[in-house]
């Protein structure tokens, strides 16, 4: 399994996830500053994932002697919809100012030590939501999902795609249709690609053959992630995931959400609230470079979309499974009830 | 305007549409199997100009001294599912055995004749399409479309670009967001190319953002063309087309078919019968070219999909405006009522 990052002597080690499949390329972030151009450029991306990128790169910077404010703000400022990325600053800060008094030496070992925790916690937080969604996984049939909730997506295992390789452990037998995933192309460069290394039958289509598989019955159910999760059980994820819900939800396909305690932003009413990032319009224009529209053609490129609960089966996290009315499941589940 | 496809004393002149808009190359086709490739490679495509290319190949191979069977059985066997490709086929035929006695010579140039009517009847019906659509189309807000149902799609105008168009010279102040439309990017290569040569307001997405801007309230229709229409108003068009549609629907937005009478196929009782083309694996895993999945990956790649009529808000033709229920209306427009 390959490693999404890593703490090293060196610095923070990540697999470019912008050079797959093409290109096995690793990036070594030496400083925090690094980190945060890692995450701007997706060099790394998925919301658990820049969650524990974040966390190392705030243990680089107060170890490196920068003022912990400085390096928390440039790290928050880097994407603003997934959640995660804020949770782990935040829980990065709290330590540091829980440390007062402390040598700097032992301030930053305890950072380090708590970033790579948070990684480690990652993939059982993963193992634990696969032990809970893989009973939902209808067996025989087909799981559809959208983007990359992989183990690239993570520290490891992954969300949506540790439910589907939960499954398997447990003897399903199922197949997955991977939406490419336009336009940075996360399902065909990076979930094909590492459900491929782990020998499970995967089948690459374009996002809008989406819901010609969804009529067609053969898509048992949908397995998504999520980069914030509101009160209401709303869900931002990845631009398209809206549209997959509603065509699953009218053709009688469940459609789940898989993702960790720490994507419910529960301060958020609704998903209306939730910031959706606007990226260059060269990644709609331009595919590894090689242009694919006229040149000066406006473009849109918002990043997410927002799921409206309605058309959410249920949100599998590492402490059970959440269904409608979600402002109660989701709040009980955050141990907030 | 650029010319879609055209007679000349060379052979057919077409457009190459596998290199818009990087490259604008012309391809004379000199024989019926050079039409018939051209059919099946793209070079040319939309459902009304490849009915017109499939005229004019029948007209060149008769020519050239083929048998008339030969020539039609080749052309036919392009592609699948734009019923327009056969119903140009059958009016070619018939004409030929109508013309029972005359002279070699004669026959041809009937045929040629007859190739460069259908072309021109094609740009008549598109404008009449365009005087009976424009009323339908909102005032002051945006029409999403999918693939190109334009002047490329057609002998010039546009079916669903042509009531764009229209709307536009009636003096309405509307903009167009175009679907990229993977695989093979009509929306990103064609229908944004010819807009902006027009110099009408366009912006590019990718097809999973659809429903972001659908649930926006931006939208005010969509339009979009037809490959084949069965006698109950299901529609067989472009990958993604039924995604669309729903994601229309279920944000109040009116989704209209904009297609000449002779996209008709009153022989399909509903569009569960309509063939759709599986296409090359390639068009999903390369992009010019430049691969974009890893090696090996399975595909699936089917070209069309059909889009049940309760999504279908209306039906435009040149003769009228079909709504539901669409047997009857449709059959009456047919003229066979």
């Amino acid at each position: 399994m390959v490693e999404t990052i890593q703490w090293t002597p060196n610095g923070v080690v990540m697999i470019d996830q912008t050079k797959l499949p093409r290109e096995t390329v690793y990036v070594t972030c030496r400083t925090y500053q690094e980190v945060a151009h890692a995450i701007v450029t997706m060099i790394i991306r998925g919301a658990p994932a820049i969650g524990v990128a974040a966390a190392m790169g705030v243990a680089l910077g107060v170890r490196a002697g920068n003022d912990i404010d400085t390096v928390c703000k440039t790290l928050a400022a880097t994407r603003p919809t997934a959640v995660n990325l804020f949770w782990a600053i935040d829980r990065m800060k709290k330590l540091y100012h829980s440390l007062k008094g402390a040598t700097a030496g032992a301030v930053a070992d305890r950072l380090e030590a708590e970033a790579k925790l948070i990684k480690e916690e990652d993939i059982e937080i993963n193992r634990a939501m696969g032990r809970h969604g893989a009973p939902l996984v209808p067996d025989g049939k087909t799981v559809l999902t959208h983007c990359n909730a992989g183990a690239l997506a993570t520290a490891g295992y992954g969300t949506a795609l540790g439910v589907i390789r939960a499954a398997i452990e447990a003897g399903k037998k199922i197949d997955v249709f991977a939406d490419e995933t336009r336009p940075f192309l996360q399902g065909a460069r990076l979930t094909a690609w590492e459900l491929q290394q782990d020998g499970i039958a995967t089948t690459l289509i374009t996002d809008n053959m989406a819901g010609y598989f969804l009529r067609s019955g053969r898509i048992g159910c949908v397995i998504v992630g999520a980069d914030r999760i509101a009160a209401n059980g709303d869900v931002a994820n990845k631009v398209g995931t809206y549209s997959v819900a509603v065509l699953a939800k009218e053709n009688g396909v469940p459609f789940y959400v898989a993702a960790p305690i720490s994507t419910l932003d529960l301060t958020l009413t609704s998903g209306d609230q939730i910031p959706i990032e606007q990226r260059a319009a060269t990644e709609v224009t331009e595919v590894f470079g090689v242009p694919v529209a006229p040149e000066n053609i406006a473009v849109q490129n918002p990043a997410f979309d927002v799921t409206p609960n309605r058309y959410v089966t249920a949100i599998i996290t590492e402490r059970g499974v959440a269904k409608a009315p979600f402002e109660h499941s989701l709040r009980t589940l955050a141990g907030k009830d």
